[in-house]
C-alpha cells in the first residue's frame, strides 16, 4: 500500500471530553506539521478546516474567517497533502460513500486523509459554540449547538479515517469537516450527499501524537476511557 | 516539564491480541529509531529488551542472546535515551515504586521511559513461548508460559509508562522488561523488589506509531476494542 508522510496530531480527542479547551499550540506552529487538516480553537471556539496551507474557522454565528498564526488550538490533526488515490464520485450518499471508501481502499486498520472537492446535493454541518472558563464537558458544551445546511453547494470535505483502536486518542472511523467554495458554509460534517466530486485518499503508516505536557490542567486530569468513548460517539458523529 | 525525543512504536499491542505475530520490521530498522526499548520477536518468540543500542531476546528456555539485524518483530517500542530525571531508590516494592513514580514525576497522562539499574532483592519474569502458524490468540498463546525468578540480582529494568487512553495502541500504564547484568535472567517483568538502584525517567510529549499497512493479515483483521482491552489486562500485566 502506497503511504507517504505522517499524520501529526496535537492533543487527543479525549482531552476535550472533560473540557480541557485551553489552546496549547499556535496555528503557526501547527501549520509547520501540515497544510491540510481539522481541529478546534481554544475555548472549543468553532470548527477548524485547514486546506492548502490556510486554516479557517467556522464560527457558531455561521461566519467563516481565516485564522491568524498566533491563535491557539487544544486539538488538531494535520498532514502534508500527497494523495495516493484519486477517484471520481457521482450521486453518492454519505453512508454509501463511507462503506465504499473503507472497502475499496482498505481503510479498516489504516489512518487515511480524505478530501472530496466538488458539488454536493446536500450538506449539513454543526459548529461547536465558544465556551468560557470554567469549562463544561464536551457533551454539555455541544448539547445545544447551531446547525447549518445547504443544497447544491460547491466545496471541500476534509478530514480523516482512523482505526477504531485509536478511538479516544482521536475519533475512531471518519472525522470530516466541510468548507464551501464561497466560504459561506462550513463546520463539522453531520451529513452530506455527493452530486459530482473528486475524491482523494492518502494512506498513512505513521501517526504522530504530540501531547500538551506543559499544561497543568492536562497533567492533573483523571481521564476515564469509557466516558471518553461514549462522549466521542455522542459529540463527534 | 522537560521532554526530549519521541517514542517510536512499530505496530500496536492490539494487533498481537488476535495473533498477528508476523515480523513486520527488522531489528536493524527498529534500532534506527532508538537505542532503548522493549518488544517481541516474530512468532511471539520471547521478550525483547533493548539497552544501549543492543537488542536482546529472552527465550522461553531461559537463554538470553543478542538479536541479529535481520530478525523481525511484530511489535516494539524504542526511544533514544536522554533521561530528564535521575533518582536513587532503596528498599522499594513494585507497588510502592509505581505509585511514587507516577505521583512524583506526574506521569498519569504522559508517556515516559523508565530505566532502573541496580541491585534487586527479587525479580520475577515470564517469557512468551514461540508460536507456529496458524497463530493462536495472545491470551491462548500466553496461557502457559515459563516464569523465571531470582533473588539478589544485579540488572536493568527498561520499559514505558503510557497514559491509559492509549491502552490498545500500547499497554496503558507500566510495561517493563528486565535483563540481568550477567544475562542469565530476563523477560517480561511480573514482579520486582528494589534493594538499591538508580532510576532514570524520560518524559515524552511525542508518541509516534508506525503501522504495518503492507501486511495482509493486518489489513484484513476485524479488531474489537473491548477484546483487546481485556486481553492486554490479562496477558501483559
Amino acid at each position: 500500500m502506497a503511504a507517504t508522510g505522517t499524520i501529526f496530531q496535537h492533543g487527543t480527542l479525549g482531552l476535550l471530553v472533560p473540557g480541557l479547551f485551553d489552546g496549547t499550540i499556535t496555528a503557526g506552529a501547527l501549520l509547520k506539521h501540515g497544510d491540510t487538516g481539522i481541529g478546534t480553537l481554544a475555548g472549543l471556539d468553532g470548527e477548524v478546516i485547514i486546506i492548502d496551507g490556510h486554516a479557517y474557522q467556522a464560527r457558531e454565528d455561521g461566519q467563516i474567517r481565516e485564522i491568524a498564526a498566533d491563535e491557539t488550538l487544544p486539538f488538531a490533526s494535520v498532514h502534508f497533502e500527497k494523495p495516493d488515490i484519486s477517484d471520481q464520485l457521482q450521486a453518492l450518499s454519505q453512508a454509501d460513500f463511507e462503506t465504499q471508501v473503507v472497502r475499496d481502499y482498505r481503510l479498516t486498520n489504516v489512518f487515511a486523509a480524505i478530501r472530496i472537492d466538488g458539488h454536493f446535493k446536500h450538506i449539513k454541518t454543526r459548529v461547536a459554540p465558544r465556551q468560557q472558563p470554567p469549562y463544561k464537558t464536551l457533551v454539555e458544551a455541544t448539547s445545544t449547538q447551531p446547525e447549518f445546511s445547504g443544497d447544491d453547494v460547491d466545496g471541500t470535505i476534509v478530514g480523516y479515517y482512523a482505526p477504531h483502536l485509536f478511538q479516544g486518542a482521536t475519533v475512531g472511523g471518519f472525522h470530516l469537516h466541510f468548507l464551501s467554495a464561497d466560504h459561506q458554509l462550513g463546520g463539522h460534517l453531520l451529513g452530506f450527499e455527493i452530486a459530482k466530486a473528486t475524491l482523494k485518499v492518502q494512506h498513512f503508516a505513521d501517526f504522530h501524537v504530540h501531547l500538551p505536557i506543559d499544561n497543568e490542567a492536562y497533567l492533573q486530569e483523571q481521564f476515564d476511557n469509557q466516558t471518553i468513548d461514549h462522549a466521542i460517539n455522542k459529540a463527534e458523529r
